[in-house]
């Protein structure tokens, strides 16, 4: 993936520094960076080891060969032969100008200046600059190795380089058009904290509760959507004109404290309904909603996969609802009966091979709580680990099906224990794949293979003796 | 998972009514509804469509079973042994208020009676009402059926008993404790709202503009860790305290324009630090930060599956840096190099069997693309199916393990196509992973298998006699 000699100058290590720099370095840049602080280094690099376990795994396809990182002693050694050069200093305007004028004095007169700061308009950053054109906003958010969205804010012939620069790195660079204290996120986070301010101080609500509004609820539609794709589909087919016709008597009422308010001339409604058709109306609120469900869906059981926040939420309602283990070891045992999420879907149109054996592996995770070989035992340091599968993929499977798995195990002896899994889909009855999966009892901390302990040992000899006298499944026979 | 008799009346059948329907419907709750609009049965049947296909793949052990469904042609024949009522009637005070009487003339008195309002506090929903006491705000977030937070404000004992029936439900019921003016997020929602509209007014951005500056920045931050959890991590391991020293003085700058501003005492800021303590302060600064990347990174990589938002850019990305595909048709081909992320692990603290299937489900596709069943080819309906796979797990992936796999031809003529993969670690060349893949080539037309088509035929069969030459890979033969 390395591909070029692109270097990137970072004045400023802090996390927000270290964050750009890691953008840089994993994305085949060399990168040296400037900080006057001693600790620079150790914090730069812990930034580094944050990055190195997120970012490359966003890929599917590539493997970042990491450009040269170095430290330099001056501005001037550290943006020699620098392309672009992010300014992440102090947020003092003072400060801001003399790492400038430094940097000038020594770079590329084509170099890329970005400036990091959340607050001043380029218009300030580029006050008694050499080349001031060379100076705009790159207003990055923190992770800056993971969210890709940077404000540009400056003249536009030197954000349209920037632009490519930033999208080449996988970034979402986005142009603004005018000038304005705080850029445009930081207006809105700026509102937000001064009204959860107010909460706080009256006594309403506490920072968790505030979290928790946030996380649980409108937050989930911000991470895909933001606010006015949200809102069309509020407004239903009628659109946007009609949410804010429902909606805009609000702004007269008490609802915040922070009362400064637009009026809502018709000029203004034509604005929003325009641009808000321009950007989603290609698709009808119909289609939308169920845009909106699908990545909801998906982002609740990616955080579910992670035990946080609303996927904590679903985990603790799973652990309620599951039903009880199976008892009877004489006959197939249903391990299994579930919903197919939306997640789990690929290109063709049904269920990616890989979910195959997600399900199988869930399902012979019954079979070892069933002898007690649970969260506890694991907690404790042995578990089963799967060593061959063999799938056979025998009709598809599709979004929402409802299926359920039959197991019957074929061979427990000792650390080994042999299943067999048939999937099945509920609405007719429809045999959809077969699985052989062979396990071996191990150690976590050894990561070796060894006998299961006491009372789990007993339970699964006595399970795979009454298996044992059960019939072969029939899809075992053809 | 049907275990009671409770039943729900709906009061108003809108998008928040019908999606209030479907929330308990499909948690086994019998469900009347009522709504003088004569096209309410096909609204609620349209919000009730959209809830089945998402709301039960969110649990990974449970098929709903659904409680009855009926249309009421009266409040009175709605409440009738509710133990549940959720008024959801347009936002006007009169209307509600006459709702409430009728309701509490019929309704068993120890109902709970919830409002959907967003604005009205529980005082003035209660003016005049029978028992006051029953009446409460539980306001909910689009889409009712999947946003499990609900804000809930009245009285407290009545509250506790609605928060033990949204619990059971899947909600994330919040006890708000004191009643304000639209609650707490929809003050958010409004000051933001407000913020959005002089953006747009002023020419600043448009609409698409700033729900992209959201959902490709803050809007991922607050899906998952809220306003305050995301604001310690930038205070560092000084914390909260420290963040509101470096950033209070932004509130005196003109960052937005609404500019009521709570002044930052040392009461206000001890209240903040101390709250914020209690809510994160079992995690250190450093563990925050790994968890609100796993968050992100599974997150966007959800949404990657979704090609959306977040996720359709990092598609975009990888478009562009694939490597490009193989071209040596005479040995063994490198299909696949890749990180392996965090939403591939599971309890054992290593990949999860299934995801194995996912890397050579992958390396198949190269091998397809290769001989041109691309994405094209897919699109133009034909392709090829998986029908049965034979993994061999030899040794344990770990989180960041770069990995690749080596892929050769066994047998393909006609539509059947055999592939034999090895996945190896990057690091120490160790011999992860085996599968045996049997593909055969289909129309996604009738589902059945077919012959590729012209030139797909040509060069299948062209790899295929090439790699026959070739000896059998080792671990095929141990």
């Amino acid at each position: 993936m390395r591909a070029n000699n692109n270097k990137a100058a970072i004045i400023g290590g802090g996390v927000i520094g270290g964050g750009w720099a890691a953008r840089f370095l994993l994305n085949g840049w060399d990168v040296s960076i400037y900080d006057p602080d001693p600790q620079a280094e150790r914090k730069v690099g812990e930034v580094l080891e944050n990055a190195r376990r997120s970012l490359p795994a966003l890929s599917d396809v590539s493997v970042p060969e990491e450009g040269r990182l170095s430290f330099a002693s001056s501005i001037r050694e550290a943006v020699q032969g620098a392309n672009w050069i992010q300014e992440s200093v102090p947020e003092r305007l003072e400060i801001k100008h003399a790492t400038f004028a430094d940097i000038q004095s020594h770079c590329a007169p084509d170099a890329l200046i970005g400036s990091s700061t959340s607050g001043f308009k380029p218009s300030e950053l580029q006050q008694g600059a050499a080349i001031p054109d060379q100076i705009f906003v790159a207003h990055p958010f923190n992770p800056v190795y993971l969210l890709p969205v940077i404000e540009l804010v400056g003249v536009e012939a030197t954000l349209l380089r920037a632009r490519d620069v930033l999208e080449a790195i996988g970034m979402k660079p986005l142009l603004v058009r005018k000038e304005i204290d705080a850029h445009i996120a930081d207006r809105f986070l700026e509102a937000v904290w001064r009204e959860a301010l107010w909460l706080i101080k009256d006594g309403v609500a506490t920072t968790q509760e505030i979290d928790d509004v946030i996380r649980y609820g409108f937050g989930m539609r911000w991470a895909q959507m933001g606010l006015f794709e949200t809102y069309r589909i509020a407004g239903g087919e009628a659109g946007m004109r009609h949410f804010i016709a429902q909606f805009g008597p609000c702004l007269s009422w008490p609802w915040t404290k922070l009362m400064d308010v637009p009026e809502l001339t018709d000029e203004l409604t034509d604005m929003i309904a325009t641009q808000s058709d321009e950007q989603s109306g290609m698709h009808s609120i119909r289609e939308l909603e169920r845009i909106r469900d699908d990545n909801l869906v998906a982002m609740m059981r990616a955080l579910k996969g992670r035990n946080w926040g609303a996927g904590a939420l679903l985990n603790e309602y799973d652990a309620r609802v599951a039903p009880p283990l199976p008892t009877g070891i004489d006959k197939p045992i249903e391990t299994l009966r579930r919903v197919i999420p939306v997640d789990w879907l690929d290109y063709n149109g049904h269920m990616n091979e890989s979910r195959y054996g997600q399900v199988f592996s869930d399902a012979g995770d019954v079979v070892m709580a069933m002898v007690g070989a649970d969260k506890d035992y694991i907690a404790g340091g042995l578990s089963y680990f799967t060593v061959a599968n063999e799938i056979g993929y025998l009709n598809e499977t599709r979004l929402g099906d409802v299926i359920q798995v039959r197991t019957q195990v074929l061979e427990a002896k000792g650390k080994k224990l042999r299943l067999y899994h048939e999937m099945i889909r509920n609405a007719d009855g429809e045999l959809l794949a077969t699985c052989n999966q062979l396990l071996i009892h191990v150690s976590l901390e050894s990561r070796k293979s060894c006998e299961p302990e006491g009372e789990v040992l007993a339970r699964i000899t006595a399970l795979g003796e009454a298996q044992a006298r059960l019939p072969r499944p029939a899809s075992m026979r053809d």
